[in-house]
């Protein structure tokens, strides 16, 4: 489960009472994500109003402290700027992040919707449009944060996990080392950048009765290619069990972001190393999880192979063709 | 966590459609509890009204789906009765209880309150009495439930626990042997009975600011010796971390009991015993779940010996007058 930290209620009455929300009714410890732990905190500022939900997170190890006022600043950015998405409630004092049992703590707003289990080409529409506007929303946002989770940091990760990544899957070791090399030569630059959200897979997308209602968990965003994002979400949402492309589903993501931002040529023909990159990166992550998993912390890790499926399918295109659109669809 | 059924959108949709609570805009799995995948679901029944919160539970492997009418009948029954508790909501049919995800399930109100992590004697006064409102709300309800966790239950546990409890803890299999041969002989019998929680530990009672706002949780409820409840009440909440009684807690517990029911002449003479056989109940389900984990389940189980050292405790009391009051206090 992903509750990692026990709030006691005299400490939680305590944080509570930096805060213009009222008084705790309720809270729920909630079993979805793996790196936080995250509450649903229900409120009542008095006994007619009706409860108010948010969303208490206590950051785990994997959060850099130094990084919170980025993550932070940005939802309160992004939903300035007209995107859905959580914004963090100021405390008393005017700050969103403080201190709860000794780890950093912020409440953010509750906002509705589920995530589709089963994506669907209707989702991948709204997905692309919401994401495109994301990033341009994001256009202005004064903060940065150096994307930790590309070359330089597969690099690291590759030789953590070197030594024993043929024990998950025969051969994995000499993929992990050609792909390395190969995209430390060939590694798009100079593309569009600015704020990218970097892990918008289907359970950070939330739905009311099919329309996207908003998205959530800006805790891997950073500076980086904005069309880089597009290859994360390929990746996320795009392939179906038995590994292949949707290839619908990619052209109707694809369009869906062009109807907001138009690709530049050099994004859309980067497309295929984008989407190489970005399934190694998810390779790494889950191979990393998978070799250390701690048993204490009852979290199942993902199966690091549905990427390297993916990984090999990227390596064989032989086009941004092979996404479902042209660049006429979906360039400037 | 305590999801082990992941629930899909179009599954979720249709089930509640046999319903009149409106439209889900929200569904998160809860990490707390072990038995049973448990959901807070929102819904909303227009555009301009608050969200309402409920709990949707699918019902897992440990529960017998013949037992759940008296459960569901059961909090129906406390309801109608004045206790604060989570109420079924019933389905356009009349039905409580269907199925989701081939699993039975039930959605049920949601409760205000957080469950104190430490208790205090003013909880348990106000947990004595809520018992004792709960037995006598309970004293006309028409279900019966055999308690499969009493005597018959223990030896069935022990036959299966007995040859690795040594493993645990050394002598733990001797203490076994002898606690199911001295129960056997003198487990009181002809105690005035009824519906009994059986498993009220601080995790199913609900606080509001210091208030007792309700009970959760009765699908270990069944008919038994009243008395038998008290004795688990000491047991889950009058213990301190080192292993010792806070006869604080347990007079508390006992008068706030009795400010609602007195205790007959054997109930109060009985309360060794029972505190006794109590203990042994959850040191043996708890070293069964230690010895039969299930890594899979990602459930942390719970340390069993707690139980040994409280089952120690009760052997050696010289008489009720241990657990802080006098039968002048607490009887008829």
């Amino acid at each position: 489960m992903a509750v990692y930290t026990e709030v006691t209620d005299d400490e939680l009455v305590a944080f509570l009472a930096e805060y213009d929300i009222g008084e705790v009714v309720s809270l729920k410890g909630i079993a979805e994500g793996v790196e936080n732990s995250n509450y649903l905190l229900q409120t009542m500022t008095s006994r007619d109003a009706p409860p108010q939900s948010f969303i208490l997170t206590l950051y785990e190890k994997r959060v850099r402290p130094e990084d919170l006022p980025y993550f932070l600043g940005l939802m309160d950015h992004l939903a300035d700027n007209g995107i859905s998405c959580p914004t963090p409630i100021h405390g008393r004092d005017g700050s969103a992040l403080r201190e709860l049992c000794g780890r950093p703590a912020a409440i953010v707003s509750f906002l509705s919707g589920i995530w589709p289990k089963k994506s669907t080409p209707t989702h991948c529409t709204q997905l692309g449009a919401a994401l495109a506007q994301m990033h341009e929303a994001g256009a202005n946002f004064d903060g940065h944060r150096t994307n930790d989770m590309s070359v330089e940091g597969w690099k690291t990760l590759v030789a953590q996990t070197r030594e024993h990544a043929d024990n998950v899957t025969p051969g994995l070791g000499a993929v992990l080392d050609d792909e390395i090399a190969e995209i430390g030569k060939n590694w798009p630059k100079d593309l569009p950048d600015g704020v990218i959200h970097a892990d918008l897979f289907p359970d950070n997308v939330f739905f009311l009765s099919e329309h996207l209602s908003g998205l959530i968990d800006f805790y891997f965003a950073c500076n980086d290619a904005l069309a880089y994002d597009i290859a994360i979400c390929i990746n996320a949402w795009c392939f179906e069990a038995d590994g292949s492309l949707n290839v619908t589903k990619a052209r109707a993501l694809l369009r869906g972001y062009a109807s907001v931002r138009k690709l530049t040529e050099a994004e859309y023909a980067a497309l295929p190393q984008l989407a190489r990159g970005s399934a190694l990166r998810f390779l790494l992550t889950r191979l990393y999880d998978w070799l250390n998993h701690d048993d204490a912390a009852f979290v199942q890790p993902k199966d690091p192979r549905q990427f390297l499926t993916r990984l090999r399918f990227h390596q064989r295109v032989d086009g941004p063709g092979a996404y479902g659109v042209t660049y006429e669809e979906v360039g400037r």
